[in-house]
Order: C-alpha cells, then sequence, then structure tokens
C-alpha cells in the first residue's frame, strides 16, 4: 500500500484530480507533517508538494518510505535537492509547460512599466483626462537595447518576443549560447551596462542569491528598468530599492519578491514600479498543465515507469 | 511674406521649434480662426494642425492664400480632405513614426486585458495577496487565434509582434496582401469568428464608421476579446458596451473611444476593461519624431521644395 501526500493550496479541481488518481491525503502545510499518525507517514511514497515553507531533511525524516518529491512548479528552490538525493529521493518539477505565460508577463511588464499604463488608465478614470488634457509622455520602447540574465527556456522565451518588438538583445548566462546573434557578456555588470532594461530569468535558490547585486544594478544607471520574472531572492532587493527611491534606477516590474506575499512596502510607494501577485504561470490553462505533469509524474513513480521530468 | 497658424495643444518644446523655424501664430482652438484679423488670415499659407475640433471648409474659407495642412498624428480624420482638394490645398500626414508605439500598446493591452493586471496588481496591493492568497487564475495568450482588422502598416507591426506570440493570425483588409500565411477574411464577420482576439488596426473617418459593427461582435462571442487603438469611431462602441455589459464578450483593451477625452461613464463600470487616454504614439521620442515630420513637411512647402507625406 502506497499513499501520496498533497501538500500546499490545491484549488478544489487539482484536489479533486490528485484524489482521483491517488490514495491522497491533503496536508495544509508542511509543518503538519510531525502530527500524522506513524502508520500513515510510513505508508507515503510520494509528495504531491505545492508548499512555501520549505521541504528538506527534517520534513523527510518524518517520511521513511518516501521516494518521489513531485513538485507543482518549475522552480524548486523550496525543496532540499542534496537531502533528497542522499535520501535516494528523486525531485520532479513542471518545466516547459509554463514557459508562455511566463514570458507573456514579462513582455507585459516591461510594456506596462514604460508605458505608464497603470498611471495613464487612473488618468483617464479619474476624469483627469477629460479635465487637464492628455496623459504625460513616456518612454519608447520597441527598439530598446535589453539584457537577459539567464538564457534558458524562459529567457529565450523573453527574448524571442523581445526581437519581434526590434530590441537589440544581449544576454548573460554561465557560457555562451547558440543564438541568432545575441551578443553574450560573460560578466553580468557588463551586460547591464550595455543596456537599458534588464530581464531576470534566473533559476532560485542559494546559487543565484543576490545575483542583480548592488554593482549590477549601479551599472544599469538611472535610465534602467528591471523585469523580475524568477524569484525575489535573485536580486539584491535593498539595493534595487535604495536605487528606485533615490532616482538611481529608473523603475521596475516584478512578479516576484522576498517574503512574498509580505512584500516589503517600500514597494507600494514607488509609482515607477509594476507590482504583480507572483502570477507568472497564472492562467488557467498552464496551471492545468502544471498539475497534470504532477500528476503525470506520481503516476509514473507508482507504476514504476520512467519519470517525466526529474531534476536530480 | 507667409505665415504658419499652429493650432491645437502643443507642449513648450514643440511651440518653440514651431516659433524657431516659422513666423508663427498660435492658436489654441479652431474656432479662433475667425476672430484673426484679415491681413494676418491673408499671410497664413501654412497650418500646423493639432486641433480636435475638425478643419473643414469653414475654416479653411477664413484662409484665402492657404496651401498646406500639415497634420499632427497619422489619422486625419478631423480634417476634411474632400474640402481641401477642392480649394487645391494639400494635406500632410505623420505616418510610419509612430507605428512602434502604437503596436506596443495594442500588444500592451491585449496582455493586460487576459492577464487581469490592473486586478492583479490592485490584489497586491491592497493586501489581499497577503490575507487571501494567490490572485485567481486568468487567461493564457501566447498561442491565441487573433484576427487583425485593417492590415496596414500599424496593423502589420501588430501582427509581427503576435507572430512571436505564437498566435495563429488571420485578418481583414480591403484585398487580400502578402503575408507569411496569414489567413485572409474578405468578411469581417467571418472573421470574427475564426478569432477569440479582434485588433482593430483601421483608418478612421466616414468610410470605417461603426465598422466593427454588432454583428462583427455577436460573431466575436462570449470569449471575445477588442483592442482598439485606431479611432473610437471604428467600433459601433453601443452594441459594444452592450455586449460587455450582457457578458457576451470577454473583455475589451482600449486606448480610443466616441467623444474621447469625455469617454462613455459606462466603461468605468466593466473591470474587464483596460482604457487607455488615447496615448497610442504617446512616448517622448516618437511624438519628438512626429512634430519634427510635421516642421518638415511646413519647411518644404515654405522652400517650394517636395512634401515628404502629403495624403492628398
Amino acid at each position: 500500500m502506497t499513499k501520496v501526500l498533497a501538500i500546499g493550496a490545491y484549488t478544489e479541481e487539482e484536489g479533486a484530480a490528485l484524489a482521483a488518481a491517488f490514495e491522497c491525503h491533503p496536508l495544509a502545510e508542511e509543518r503538519e507533517i510531525a502530527n500524522l499518525p506513524h502508520p500513515l507517514r510510513a505508508e507515503i511514497t510520494g509528495v504531491a508538494y505545492k508548499g512555501h515553507q520549505g521541504f528538506g531533511a527534517a520534513e523527510m525524516a518524518h517520511l521513511p518510505n518516501l521516494r518521489l518529491v513531485a513538485n507543482y512548479g518549475v522552480g524548486y528552490d523550496s525543496i532540499d535537492i542534496e537531502a533528497a538525493s542522499a535520501r535516494g529521493i528523486t525531485v520532479t518539477n513542471t518545466p516547459d509547460v509554463l514557459n508562455d505565460d511566463v514570458a507573456d508577463l514579462a513582455i507585459a511588464l516591461w510594456l506596462m512599466q514604460g508605458r505608464e499604463m497603470e498611471q495613464a488608465s487612473a488618468w483617464a478614470r479619474s476624469g483627469r483626462w477629460a479635465q487637464e488634457g492628455e496623459y504625460r509622455r513616456n518612454r519608447k520602447l520597441s527598439g530598446a537595447r535589453v539584457g537577459i540574465v539567464g538564457l534558458g527556456r524562459i529567457g529565450r522565451e523573453i527574448a524571442d518576443r523581445l526581437a519581434a518588438f526590434k530590441c537589440e538583445l544581449h544576454y548573460h548566462a554561465r557560457s555562451e549560447k547558440e543564438t541568432p546573434g545575441w551578443r553574450y557578456h560573460a560578466d553580468p555588470v557588463a551586460l547591464a551596462e550595455a543596456v537599458d532594461v534588464l530581464f531576470i530569468a534566473l533559476v532560485g535558490g542559494p546559487a543565484t542569491e543576490g545575483y542583480v547585486s548592488k554593482e549590477v544594478i549601479a551599472a544599469l544607471g538611472p535610465r534602467g528598468v528591471i523585469i523580475n520574472i524568477s524569484r525575489g531572492s535573485t536580486i539584491d532587493e535593498a539595493a534595487m530599492l535604495d536605487a528606485l527611491e533615490a532616482g538611481e534606477l529608473a523603475g521596475a516590474g516584478l512578479d516576484v519578491f522576498l517574503n512574498e506575499p509580505q512584500i516589503d512596502p517600500r514597494f507600494y510607494a514607488l509609482p515607477n514600479v509594476v507590482i504583480q501577485p507572483h502570477q507568472g504561470s497564472g492562467s488557467v490553462e498552464t496551471r492545468a498543465a502544471m498539475a497534470r505533469l504532477q500528476r503525470d509524474n506520481l503516476a509514473a513513480h507508482l507504476s514504476g515507469a520512467a519519470l517525466l521530468t526529474p531534476v536530480n
């Protein structure tokens, strides 16, 4: 008898699909694992993970027969991969199915920020358009010099879209990639110096913590704009807030934050920052595809077939 | 001695550039022409037009030696071209320099509307993200079936960008055009039936009034979205409002309205409509290029050189 532990806030539909497919025990939060009766814990061989607190060695220790943690999402920085590998536990994620959505949101953040569309909307809705005339001029976006930090699958989707906006494309990654002539920068500071907009498409986790450093932000300069759809941790957020408040950075479009959803209230006072509630992959269609891929990995595990998208 | 009459709300910078280049007389509104002293009116051979009330046979009749109306903007539906031609007056506009900006705004309206970014922003800023959890799921946009009504220069810029979002492209125009395989529909209703999103990129004026008719809107259907960056007049606005209020149309992203800036207040009550204050060409860079092209047409006229962008 093997069971699946479903951790996190699943929608009713997702929960029903998990219950229909598996002997499934739902759990709102990671910390409740310790309170489960021991016989149940021993039966669990797979976890359907959608938690936020983190899933590390301590959580794994409560589940002696755990073999798979199937993450809901492409970023698995909440899961301790090293601890999992040491225990012989495989981790899977949901790559690719969300690339389009996340790239779409990145482009939207860039356009909204540069064309000041939230403020322009408020200008029309408040009656100022009728009373005071046209909204103030803002910034031309097509043809901009843009840099991508992290040219993985999502970074590439962003770059492909930006190419249609006639942008001059630069990127930084661990190594040079095959591209249609996009310019590689081995140093992120050199990348930031060469462009006006920086799209952050790094993976999360300790290796990229604060990767967009105070120096990178300074190199971007007072006309610079940062678009982040990766993880809040990839940017030195305090340095970015300082630069935004001091006018040393022109603006930002952010879907991700440190300590989200309790984000730093300093962001709210900055009219040049577009804020989104981490909804990069948030379309009905994409979330359904992510939930399906998570279940498919669990089903493969239970039937002894090859996992679809293992990460370790 | 020839003079230029500058009609409309120019910025300080634009006014100074006009004054530096020409013997220029500024005028806030068209209706003031009649009050100018006759000797001044007789000296005016060129008009730098940025008005909103309209420039027709009556206005032209006050200016006996008028030869050029240089419009600020690509759309010249406020100017009576027939009356101008009958008087031997040439009209110029400012095409092409604004295509990128307008196409950028069209894409932004589409993304903001579909991904509900204004509401998601409010969700984060109001604290509901922290208190109630993630924002609701919305609509996948990349890969959508989209239709362009009017495949002129701006329509084509929109289509090129949508192609990078992997959209299935359809269009309607007076005649079939050379395209990279985009599907032509001779009938706008057939186009609307084939797609989920309709981008309106028609020219304004009497010929396209209400072109996006009640029938086109009905054919688009309850999952349909309208994006309009052309003129408010191109859509049967009352039919669109009825459909939006009745849930027979999923939403709209609009930069242009009938009677703007006094737009129909029914729009304000619709959360699924993104409203912009006609800022399609509104970047600093593009407005500067438009003002320059307007001045270049006036300078060509005064020096007897060929006009750069005549429309009649």
